[in-house]
């Protein structure tokens, strides 16, 4: 005998008890948001109980609705800048708790920093104070306009400190440099995922993003609007090949920053001629002024996350395009671009 | 009549009266430190009233013993990370509050990185509350290892943000971002300093940089520490030069970053080799291993702060270093080498 638990159950049950023992309490900040939502419906479905936390400013309830009834599934609505009492064990901490396109995370971009300083400190503490190993969902923007087409972890960015991005890209980079902290000389078990433009099922119609923007624009029948002459490009990674990697990073030894987004290479207009494509809509190009900062090329150089998770994305853009204008085309509750079009007077 | 306040004072005292009106109440964060105690010096001189704080954690009360009877200086012990209760007028804020040697500010990495985003939002709330006018000592450091041989105010920098230099840089760079938001935003005057190497006397014995370490060692007769190779290059501007400069800052129209340095470029060994002849020292050259991140070179464009603030540096390293050799052979109450070795065991 050497000490461990010994199960009392019968011959037969051993698998229901492997899935009990490697259930965990899983708290996912953000987790009414685009993305974390995603992540909350997979962890509950493999039996993990997930105490989703979200102040709701760019998270939406309607998000997580569906996981509301389940008894593993909580969910608290608190900004990660208050107080955290936490009770009993956590096995894991997701830090998605940030609006991350511009005009949102723009609105109130002193409460965007603090939340990625001292609400990531809080969380950090959490984390420390329950043994909890924690992950922290970074950002492509950490790179800035990146002068190198195509951008690994060990490359430090281009980032203007005194501008109107620095508030996000100058936060989330601190955020990076607060789990180092801890994860160097605090013993905190921590992860960095840095992930690049995300699209899918569930992406607010108004958050200004590219793909929902071109989506939305197309299903209504208005004006699909590029920035700049629109051959800037940007890799877009489906939200379930996402989800899949920020597991396998959390499941990881690795507490190096990692790449998680999709390699494949689209400029604006290509990705507007496919939404156009598929939804069969009568939109029409116009241009507007390049924002300032604004990113010339993005595309993530994921070989560490293939040597050290054994993950690369899966979904083609085709596919997930796909997907993303059926939830949309559900959210807006229109059916063909000629009914869109009488919507939206 | 205008309604402007008309001087009750007889002819022949319009100067006196002059001064009167010009002089300000500025509080120094960090009026301790080795910089700042030098400022506070320069503005009770000009007649300013100065409020010194600081919470004593590298700034030496030694530093500011000299103007600590003057009617128009006051001294707090306080960090600027607790909340400030200000009463009265307050025209102008200096933040020099961090500490800056790498070791000292690893000491307490989290601290470090706090000061410069929570306490930093401290000091602007207050600039904003009183209509104060601020100015942040930024750093060379949020230039990172750079990629160019001198460092302009446009260059983004070259910032590892998983490093132990990381707290200090992101910190600094962060620090820039919450001021450029709340002089874009919020209607305050804030200046920004990216101040590069600085020497002169009372800079701390312990704290580990090139300059005072290498003339503490050439005093006590000590192995003088070359890291690395010796061949990595510093620009060092003497203490007065940057004080006006900082003063010539405050008083400019400029929001922009600018560099406050001296372009003078001397590698460690030529450092080393001139603080031991004019020490007339017996110290020998020693090599160990350079710290990680420790930038190759740095070196400041300074075209900007030549234009816009009509400054340059004018003390020659060989005339500043000698003004520090002599700070530091008082303070360590040395006269030759020879003693110095009594003195060293």
């Amino acid at each position: 005998m050497d000490g461990s638990l010994v199960p009392v159950v019968a011959t037969g049950c051993e698998d229901f008890m492997a899935r009990f023992r490697r259930r965990k309490v899983v708290l996912v900040a953000g987790g009414a948001g685009f993305v974390g939502s995603h992540l909350c419906e997979t962890l509950i479905s493999e039996g993990h109980s997930v105490v989703c936390l979200d102040n709701l400013q760019t998270g939406r309830i309607q998000n997580i609705s569906a996981l509301q009834a389940h008894p593993q599934f909580r969910f608290i609505e608190q900004d990660i800048l208050d107080r955290l009492n936490w009770q009993g064990p956590l096995d894991e901490i997701y830090n998605l708790a940030c609006p991350a396109s511009p005009p949102l995370y723009q609105r109130d971009p002193i409460h965007t920093f603090r939340t990625c300083t001292e609400g990531v400190l809080n969380l950090l503490g959490l984390a420390k104070a329950t043994g909890a190993r924690i992950l922290q969902a970074s950002t492509s923007e950490v790179y800035g306009d990146p002068e190198i087409t195509l951008q690994h972890e060990g490359y430090r960015g281009c980032v203007n400190t005194v501008g109107p991005r620095a508030c996000y890209d100058e936060g989330k980079r601190a955020a990076e440099t607060l789990f180092w902290e801890f994860g160097t000389h605090m013993g905190v078990e921590v992860r960095i995922a840095r992930i690049f433009n995300t699209y899918g099922p569930r992406m607010s119609p108004e958050d200004g993003r590219v793909v929902s923007n071109f989506i939305v624009q197309a299903l209504t029948g208005a004006d699909i609007t590029i920035y700049g002459d629109g051959m800037q490009t940007r890799s877009f990674c489906y939200v379930d090949d996402l989800v899949a990697g920020l597991k396998a990073l959390m499941a990881s030894e690795t507490s190096d920053p990692v790449n998680l987004g999709n390699p494949g290479e689209f400029t604006m207009r290509e990705l507007a001629d496919m939404v156009l494509r598929q939804t069969d809509s009568r939109s029409r190009l116009v241009q507007c002024p390049l924002p300032v900062d604004d990113p010339r090329q993005r595309r993530p150089d994921i070989s560490r996350a293939a040597a050290r998770l054994g993950w690369a994305p899966t979904v083609p853009l085709e596919e997930g395009i796909a997907r993303t204008i059926r939830h949309f085309a559900g959210e807006l509750q229109v059916s063909d671009p000629c009914e869109a079009l009488l919507h939206h007077v």
